[in-house]
């Protein structure tokens, strides 16, 4: 069995895109049931401007809530020296940076050009490490802008190529608003190889056009081994109103697990955790396995 | 650019498991909608018993109804020789059989083991073909069954070549309750060429478990060119209330489009039936294109 790690992100990507916004007590259990299913990394908070996004206000209190020893690896969002002097300052174990790949994206999101939130991702990076924390970075709007539009695989290599001197662990693609398609990610993941050899490749996709199973499938048979996920595929894209958060975490389960590929995971206990949190952000999630018979039963 | 073949059954498979009944006209206008975007062949009617079926108890009307001049193929699906009368004297071009790869389905569908479905079949296809008519065959739950379990690609195989003998136009593979992958299709497909080469493949999945597209995508990796798809998305599974129902037509439009294949079916008209299709059936319907940005603007 090939093993696949799956980065646990409903607490960050999914919540911050949900409306109702969940307790720090709410999110500790969120994350403490993932955990109880197997999860080994899970991105916990975003040290961003509570005013810009309020569900994330309680970074702080969160990491100091969480348990001291954890099985999991927790990663804090940060996109620049303010964010990481906060993250910094808590237990959380692992900073991720995050550049953008179009100019449009950086500058309605950060006020940053994309070469400036390199810059910014590379500082971040330098400061966790001298801090002695793990530290890796995103590129988002990696398949497309909601702005720019399309998103050249060219550019989103030469800045992998720019932040793989700050030997982040790995380097993250986000689909951020769900365009990407498998064969663009084959061929982004091939382009990558060759510019980034070494550094271990991660994907997020989100499943607004309903391609983000495909995306990961094209992303495992390319030897990608790293995939991000959110439990009931909660959360949703700030550009598209109503869309699919990240792929469901029980839905690529149930893809990985069919495949014989390991996670660590148990599907049934993130099940589960679906109709809780469903109750905890008042909506239905678009996570399929929770609505639907096991197989083989 | 390569070209695939979609085969709309939106007016079958999809209004077959809805709850609200659509008239005779408004088939057509469906049918007609469908044909405009570019729709080349299309499964218009099955010819089952009405008590059976009620949504396709006006399969004859239906047939007289359509334009004597199609710019598209017609497909009436038929179980039985009782089916296959029905359809022959309808003006429907191209007879559509069915096997079930399962003897647990077979009996709840059809009273018959798998074997007897296969016999079946090619009774169908035997009339069909001395009637003038073309015809093709899909093998039912060849990825799973709600009542049997797992199906092994042995099974499916061994069906494929009985039903090869009746030289079928082409041989589908239904993943009628949606639990495919797309390894499985990989190793189904595979195992296929060496069966029953020369006999064109064309696979149905089911997004009820978020994996259709995914599994669309395997097969088009695998030299697959014909896939089934309805509108909207629309349909469901009997033995998932609540589940999605066939890939989503608009849905796969945009990967194969985004990738560079051709299918001849514009995208945006597409997308325009959709919210029609929502009215008529009293539900919103689960493809994502018509809820989402155009990508590229």
């Amino acid at each position: 069995m090939t093993a696949v790690e799956i980065v646990e992100v409903s607490p960050r990507d999914g919540l911050q895109n949900e409306k109702r916004v969940l307790s720090t007590a709410d999110k500790v259990a969120l994350i403490d049931s993932a955990v109880a299913a197997g999860t080994r990394r899970i991105e916990v908070a975003s040290f961003v401007h509570p005013k810009r996004v309020p569900q994330m206000a309680d970074a702080e209190d969160l990491c100091a809530a969480l348990p001291r020893k954890m099985s999991a690896t927790t990663i804090g969002l940060v996109l620049n020296r303010r964010g990481a002097e906060r993250a910094l300052a808590t237990r959380v174990d692992e900073l991720g940076a995050v550049a953008c790949a179009s100019d449009g994206f950086g500058m309605a999101n950060q006020g940053r050009t994309a070469e400036q939130t390199v810059d910014d991702a590379i500082e971040v990076m330098d400061m966790a490490r001298a801090a002695g924390r793990c530290t890796q970075v995103t590129i988002s709007v990696a398949f497309g802008c909601p702005f720019d539009g399309e998103v050249a695989v060219e550019r989103v290599v030469a800045l992998a190529r720019r932040l793989a001197q700050a030997q982040p662990r790995e380097i993250a693609f986000g689909d951020t608003i769900g365009v990407a398609t498998p064969a663009h990610v084959t061929s982004l993941v091939s382009a990558l190889r060759l510019a980034v050899p070494g550094i271990p490749l991660r994907m997020h996709f989100h499943d607004t056009r309903g391609t983000a199973i495909a995306n990961a499938w094209a992303s495992l048979q390319a030897g990608v081994r790293v995939l991000d996920a959110s439990i009931g595929g909660c959360g949703g894209c700030p550009y598209a109103p109503g869309a699919s958060g990240n792929v469901a975490t029980e839905d690529l389960l149930y893809m990985l697990g069919r495949t014989g590929f390991s996670t660590g995971i148990d599907l049934e206990l993130t099940k589960q955790a679906v109709p809780w949190l469903e109750a905890r952000i008042g909506r239905e999630l678009p996570g399929r396995q929770a609505k639907v018979a096991r197989f083989p039963a």
